[in-house]
């Protein structure tokens, strides 16, 4: 298990195992040419260091999609859970048995267990990828997830009623006293676990499935951890129960009805026979619009790449430099306020013992500015949770989304790939002008969906910094002018002469 | 000279060399029973390091008064300067040749000119102690220095008008045209050392006289440097004009009134024979009030001694809080705001590329935002010089005065010890029960003389701190509203969802 968690950390950056070449290389890691030796952040400040994560393509991620999961996998439920990494009691965890194998070894194997016809025809190795642009005809699914055109372009479907999940503590006893109705669950880490890698398994091609908040806890601020935690699978659940096609989906659905474990291994049985995972969700999709040129779909899917790549950057430079802040406003800084005010109560005291008549006013005065420096010193160690804290935190939910990119733009590029090789099968006869046809219209899908979930994407992202970053100069413009106030007020405590 | 600047450094705190020990070990300063390996500050925070500088006491320091001065001693004006050590151009100062020895060496070559009967009696080695306290008829000085009892005790004869002498650079022509009348002096250093010293030497045992600001250049910040030396100059000048008991002397007003160099010279001849210097100025004295007992002097002493040591510690933990702060004020903080505002304004860079309608409205914004905490990374820069600068100005003027006092306490508690020695001598009859009753007048003069300057120090303390604190507060307040403004503005930019 040690080793699984190594791998994943330093695979970290999905962005530096997303190969960016023009050779579909699908069936290794190696990149060659990836964002992480070539930074052409809009910041342009990207840390060298990640040149050293090259090495790390070779492995999994937690994030990287690796083909659809086999039926008959039953044990992804008892085998996902590390107990050595965390007790988050908080979800009424089951301690469950730590597997041989950790989870992200698994996608190759259920890859293998679906018994691919896998390397029919160089680079179509990837698993799922020549079933979906290849099939004379594409099963009709049960579930279909429309794309229309909206003002801003493509677009999902929006359901005209939303839900919410609250993510709490059981024991803590925390009802929703100001809900309606709502259903309590006892769900465990193997739960959303599972729902996890359902939700990656079957939409992370096409949407950003955000990994969930790290278990990894630090034995010193274990409870602020869990705290923070709770907070992270809250917005990981609200996150998906706002997305319209994540929320509508029958294994999301099903996810949030079972009411007993009986329910629970009867839907898990069925979401896991699902075949309409990877890169088959686009066989649901039907966009109501004309198919795109190859030309248009390749630079749609380019300028994709480039944006989530540079906000990527930028939302990590924004991590690092906030990250800094909080240490110095929670550390150093209030320890010298405190020292500030320390330093004049000294004084003050010292003055009492002069002697000289009259100055207990000035003397008072004093040790009132020194403790209004003390409180400064409270002041500026609390503000960080109050402003600083919901800025990161959307960063770090925006990082998780960005992390997703990597893998969903080259399932696109692949497919464009594809395309653009398949001139010379149809030449050789290796498929027929039909299949082609198909493809072409198949990788215009794609690229719809693309843009839904691009819009999707922006839409969220407009609103959630414009909401963080009104609220965080707020914040900051409040705690200035208390500052400001307090100093007020102990100026008017000294004596006019 | 490189040794004369090291020894200075070495025995930096006066209170280090203070023997408040019992014996009156006057010929040598070995300090057995020092504030600092005893620390009793108020606020119980003094350096340990300050032990290391017990060492030191075996040398002379600036502020040190060694005995009277030679009267013919005619190369003051020569040797003083260390071309090494500055070349503050400002003050029209005259390149002078080093001399060979430090000026600091002097104090005991002058003291052996005076051919002063040194070690007559054991215990009675300092210089003047036993010829003011044993005279049997002190000669009647020209110069009277009147003490008289006010509402708050013992206090000096202010005079009815004060002046002020203004420090400015000549070349850039700083005419002081709001001043009716002025007097422009061609000073040089030599000038201010020399004044320096004869104060030292003339008040020194009963008034604090602050060392001049340090001449000692670093390359870097020269210019600064200088700026603040000027500043450092005026503030002595101005406590100079503005002591009652130094303003008035005939070395100060000479000082200020000589036109040429002829005049200098014979000022300074003149000044230089001027025997009631060190103990003697106690002879200038005459209190209208009746003696003190030796109880009552002893206790006041002693709480002088202790006020100033604890203000000493007080002040010295405020310059080593202030200037941590100032380092950081200048140094990371601001370049942490720096990067918040870049990280922000690159975010919206790479936002305003996402190709989504209707965004730049926030993009505008955001970048707004980042500007603005570029704005407060130079408020908070800039920030120090406007507030911080005073508070620690004051304090390190304090600290010169503070710094006196061991030289002065010493000879108080010298004068103490001889007349409890007394008995002793008048049994042996060393000396008379008459010459005994000079010594307690005496020191009962020299105790008034301690409270009126105490007092004098206690309503300028009052009145400096008062000040300087209220305008810290007030150019805090101020700052700390103008960040606030500044956000609210940058919020104001923000659209509303």
């Amino acid at each position: 298990m040690k080793d699984f968690k190594k791998k994943a950390s330093i695979a970290n950056d999905p962005w530096s195992s997303w190969n960016v070449g023009k050779s579909g290389n699908w069936d290794n890691g190696n990149a060659v040419d990836s964002w992480a030796t070539k930074p052409e952040s809009a910041a342009g400040q990207r840390n060298s260091a990640s040149n050293n994560w090259e090495a790390a393509a070779a492995f999994g991620h937690p994030q990287a999609y690796q083909g659809p999961a086999a039926a008959d996998d039953d044990d992804w439920d008892d085998d996902w859970d590390d107990p050595k990494s965390t007790s988050p009691s908080y979800l009424g965890y089951k301690e469950t048995e730590a597997s041989e194998a950790g989870g992200i070894q698994r996608g190759n194997s259920r890859a293998a267990a679906m018994k691919l016809p896998l390397n029919k025809f160089p680079g179509f190795a990837k698993p799922g990828m020549e079933q979906y642009l290849l099939a004379k005809q594409l099963v009709k699914p049960k579930e279909k997830i429309p794309i229309i055109i909206g003002d801003y372009g493509p677009m999902w479907v929006y359901p005209t009623s939303t839900f919410d999940c609250v993510v709490a503590d059981p024991k803590k006893g925390s009802k929703m006293y100001g809900l309606k109705s709502y259903i309590e669950y006892q769900l465990t880490c193997t739960h959303f676990d599972w729902l996890y890698e359902r939700l990656l398994v079957k939409f992370g091609l096409a949407i950003p499935i955000p990994s969930l908040p790290d278990k990894q806890v630090t034995g010193r601020f274990e409870e602020e951890f869990i705290k923070m935690r709770m907070e992270r699978l809250q917005a990981w659940m609200t996150r998906m129960c706002r997305h319209p096609v994540v929320s509508e989906s029958e294994v999301f659905q099903q996810f949030l009805n079972f009411r007993d474990e009986k329910e629970w291994k009867t839907g898990k049985r069925k979401a896991e026979k699902d075949e309409t995972v990877g890169v088959m969700i686009f066989s649901t999709m039907e966009p109501e619009a004309p198919d795109l040129d190859m030309v248009e779909i390749e630079q749609k899917c380019d300028a994709v790449g480039r944006f989530t790549k540079a906000m990527d950057d930028g939302v990590k430079e924004l991590l690092t430099v906030g990250h800094e802040h909080w240490k110095r406003c929670t550390g150093p800084l209030p320890k010298e306020y405190q020292k500030i005010g320390k330093a004049l109560q000294s004084l003050a005291l010292v003055f009492s013992t002069s002697g000289y008549q009259g100055e207990s006013d000035l003397n008072g005065a004093i040790t009132e500015a020194g403790k209004t420096y003390e409180e400064i010193a409270s002041l500026v160690a609390d503000q960080p949770k109050k402003d600083l804290h919901f800025l990161m935190e959307t960063n770090h939910e925006y990082k998780g989304f960005l992390g997703c990119f990597p893998d969903i733009i080259a399932a696109h590029k692949g497919a464009i790939e594809r395309v653009k090789e398949s001139d010379k099968l149809v030449a050789t006869s290796k498929i027929t002008p039909q299949d082609k046809q198909n493809m072409v219209k198949r990788v215009s899908t794609m690229a719809y969906a693309l843009q839904a979930e691009m819009n999707h994407f922006h839409s969220n992202r407009i609103y959630d910094y414009n909401s963080v970053i009104r609220l965080y100069l707020e914040q900051q413009a409040q705690f200035y002018e208390t500052i400001a106030q307090k100093l007020r007020q102990a100026l008017s405590r000294f004596p006019v002469m």
